[in-house]
């Protein structure tokens, strides 16, 4: 089939009422994921069926629930770079060029993500990026798009999926060639997919005993920055952290992550505004300082969970597939959970291209490529936590930091952040075994003082060769054990 | 509460009528796990109501539609002897040595589990090794034993269980003080847990892409072993295997694992009596000729699967405490899954030792201890079907064998199979991280050819610096992880 550019208008089908050939497809969900591949396979001339359980965010002030800002980074780009609409996200996002870590002292240094221009990562609103792609999706007439229309169930024998149309209250049955579940972390097709005792369905969910609550720093009165407003902000308290992302209005979207339960500080112990008060003064005395409404907030807004999903596999017969959060859902750590997302997109693209016309084997391969992938950053986003709230300003840490960026500044070298964020060509699984040998490297040199009296170029040198050791004796024993 | 040794008669409650004092225990499943268990409260005075789904397996010729044969070795000897019937067992037990290695030219060869005298381990009936738990169970008049009783729902919030009974076509609901949940790899109190959304409950079931078919090698006429008899056989091939189990009626369990699908051999494409003939024909034929059954049990046996289950936490509110496979799934190839369900009773109750009437902290600090060791073994079982199917018959992983027992012969020295085997003084977890240090440091020496001129005593002075290394390095960057 014949990719259309973005703006080609095609002819509106009502579930599939006129046969325009190719496949017919029900994409359940249109959140971030979901409209970005109704985009892509409304750009290749697909007839869609897009429904969305929630109401219209661009008409509606309701927060969908999740973290209100996000991280949009190299793999992201390059999928909406694919579907031609990169160019309109640009203007909705705030570079951050590193991490800003503030003591419990209120002191704060900058760390860099990257010594090389152009490697930072954007804070962007999740309902502004989805609006936009809710907005490309309208331009075709090959998408019909429905809100209020929650999926109860899906039977995957006769690739049916049963819908409950709030806006005039009944049940509707949407027959289609291929489903694709893009309907998040709680998805319903995976449900029934976990329940057919045939599939063998490998299925992991892991919660941290951490949760979240959103908070905010208002902007000044003139709507500017009250704080350093091109950094992701990092208050790292070992058990506990707080960070805060730039918005557009100056405001920044503020995130306590702390224990539920079972710590001198938790959600369930925070229960006066006396000890939230106390919490933030003894923890956080300079955010406070710009948290006019914190008691409020930390009232109001609820505490959200935080876990990471696997699951294998992700497709049923050539007829369904998983895809973004339904197949993998990540912890927010890594600022990678919209990225990989829509990375799966891309990679999925790459797939019909190769086969179109044959969702089995796109699907299979999709899957061979993408699965490890999925896997690895999972696992790098918990770590990342692990870093992010203690790590950081630990002085092995950043003492391995300091060194990596002048490796950035001077070699061609991608510490393992760098290579998860901004190299886009290369896939999570190989950046997470050569970052973990990297830093595996690096960590032990410093924590065994082997470095006085090196120069830079032979401190490089023996990184290389640490890394190349560790890759290849793992090879070895890797093979030994699959 | 004073310890009864196992052989006192105590009063007979049924559901919990008489106030005897102490808590009121239900345990669903009387499989190996809950009988242990049983026994094991019983013998500390509580009252124990212990139902179970199936008939009595000691007046029914039903299979288990599990595995008939299992390997028993220290982990679970320590824990029969605490409660004082270990000497009962081993009348039961035929001793493997080691494993007896078939190659696809029905060539031989034995390789030793161990160097050492006493190191092995030993092929026992399920049934009638639950029969004779069940036989101690019942000599204890404060444990009141239902079977054909299978649980249905727990409500978890009022500690209610609910039953079908089948001996009277009826449901029934038993309130506990404690509820253990030892209803296997299928738990429904796992199942409840996992729905509680309270709970934030970490779960992961993975399934390999093998089944298994049981099958058998009768005995001679004269009740004699048609082959080896104190060895687990073998025929790794690669994609699959076979193995065989002796019996103490001269008969040898067999089990094929072979892939479900999408391979030149597989349960789905061994669809007839010829493929099968031809399959054994061609990889088995030293098995083959002593399998006059094979087509009819072939034909008749049902396809399992091969899963591992994780989850976490195992307990709620100290009222309820999964245990055993409900906890902790793991695949055959390690021959621990009955073991550490043992091992798990025995653990508990050191706790119960310690903590006595406090529940939630027994409970805790048990799964605290518990909990990577039964990640450990289900990782570890998983690996070693790798190795079992492919590595024994592998040079470089002989060398690595050859080496071992050199070793252990002179030094003191436990392979990781001994240490997970033969070692029930450390937890599976430790057992896996050095013997993972050891292996990786063996098989790295041998494929870079680094034997070459070095005495034993040398080797294994390079080897246990090798280890150090390894567990000093890995210490820094999991320092860094978490």
């Amino acid at each position: 089939m014949k990719k259309e550019n973005s703006n080609t208008k095609m002819k509106k089908v009502f579930p599939f009422g006129e046969d325009l050939g190719g496949a017919k497809i029900l994409i359940i969900g249109a959140g971030l994921c979901g409209s970005l591949l109704a985009l892509r396979l409304a750009q290749r001339g697909y007839q869609i069926e897009l429904r969305e359980e929630r109401s219209d965010l661009r008409k509606t002030d309701i927060s969908a629930g999740k973290s209100i800002n996000l991280a949009f980074s190299d793999r992201g780009i390059k999928a909406l770079k694919m579907a031609g609409v990169v160019d309109k996200v640009f203007p909705l996002c705030i570079p951050m060029t590193g991490r800003m870590i503030h003591s419990i002292e209120s002191e704060t240094f900058l760390s860099p993500y990257s010594a090389r221009d152009g490697e930072y990562i954007n804070s962007v609103s999740r309902g502004q990026l989805n609006g936009l792609l809710l907005d490309e999706v309208e331009k075709f007439d090959n998408v019909n798009l429905q809100f209020n229309c929650g999926c109860t169930s899906v039977d995957l024998e006769n690739n049916t999926a049963t819908f409950f149309d709030k806006n005039y209250n009944q049940e509707e049955m949407v027959t289609a060639d291929v489903i694709f579940g893009a309907d998040g972390a709680g998805s319903i097709l995976r449900k029934e997919m976990f329940l057919q005792r045939e599939i063998l369905f490998s299925y992991s969910q892991q919660f941290l005993e951490h949760g979240y609550k959103e908070l905010s720093i208002p902007p000044t009165e003139s709507g500017g920055f009250k704080t350093y407003k091109n950094a992701l902000h990092i208050w790292p308290r070992g058990e506990y952290m707080l960070i805060a992302l730039p918005n557009l209005d100056g405001s920044f979207t503020v995130t306590l992550f702390l224990p539920h339960n079972n710590s001198v500080y938790s959600f369930s112990e925070l229960n006066t505004d006396e000890k939230v008060s106390n919490f933030f003064q003894k923890q956080f005395p300079d955010a406070l300082e710009l948290m006019p409404n914190l008691i409020d907030e930390f009232q109001n807004n609820p505490v959200g969970n935080l876990g990471t999903i696997k699951c294998s596999p992700w497709s049923y017969k050539g007829k369904t597939l998983l895809i973004g959060d339904a197949a993998h859902a990540v912890v927010p750590f890594y600022g990678q959970g919209m990225n990989a997302s829509f990375e799966d997109v891309f990679v999925l693209d790459k797939f019909i291209d190769r086969h179109e016309g044959d969702w089995s084997k796109i699907f299979d391969e999709y899957e061979k490529e993408r699965k490890r992938d999925a896997d690895a950053i999972g696992d790098l986003a918990v770590e990342n936590f692990y870093e992010m709230r203690d790590h950081v300003s630990n002085p092995i840490f950043k003492k391995k930091r300091e060194i990596e960026i002048e490796f950035e500044k001077r070699f061609s070298y991608y510490s393992k952040y760098s290579m998860v964020t901004f190299r886009e060509d290369m896939g999570y699984d190989e950046a997470m075994r050569i970052g973990n040998a990297q830093d595996k490297t690096l960590l032990n040199l410093i924590a065994n003082n082997k470095l006085e009296g090196l120069e830079i170029e032979e401190l490089f040198e023996l990184v290389k060769k640490g890394v190349s050791e560790i890759l290849d004796d793992d090879k070895v024993s890797k093979m030994m054990q699959h």
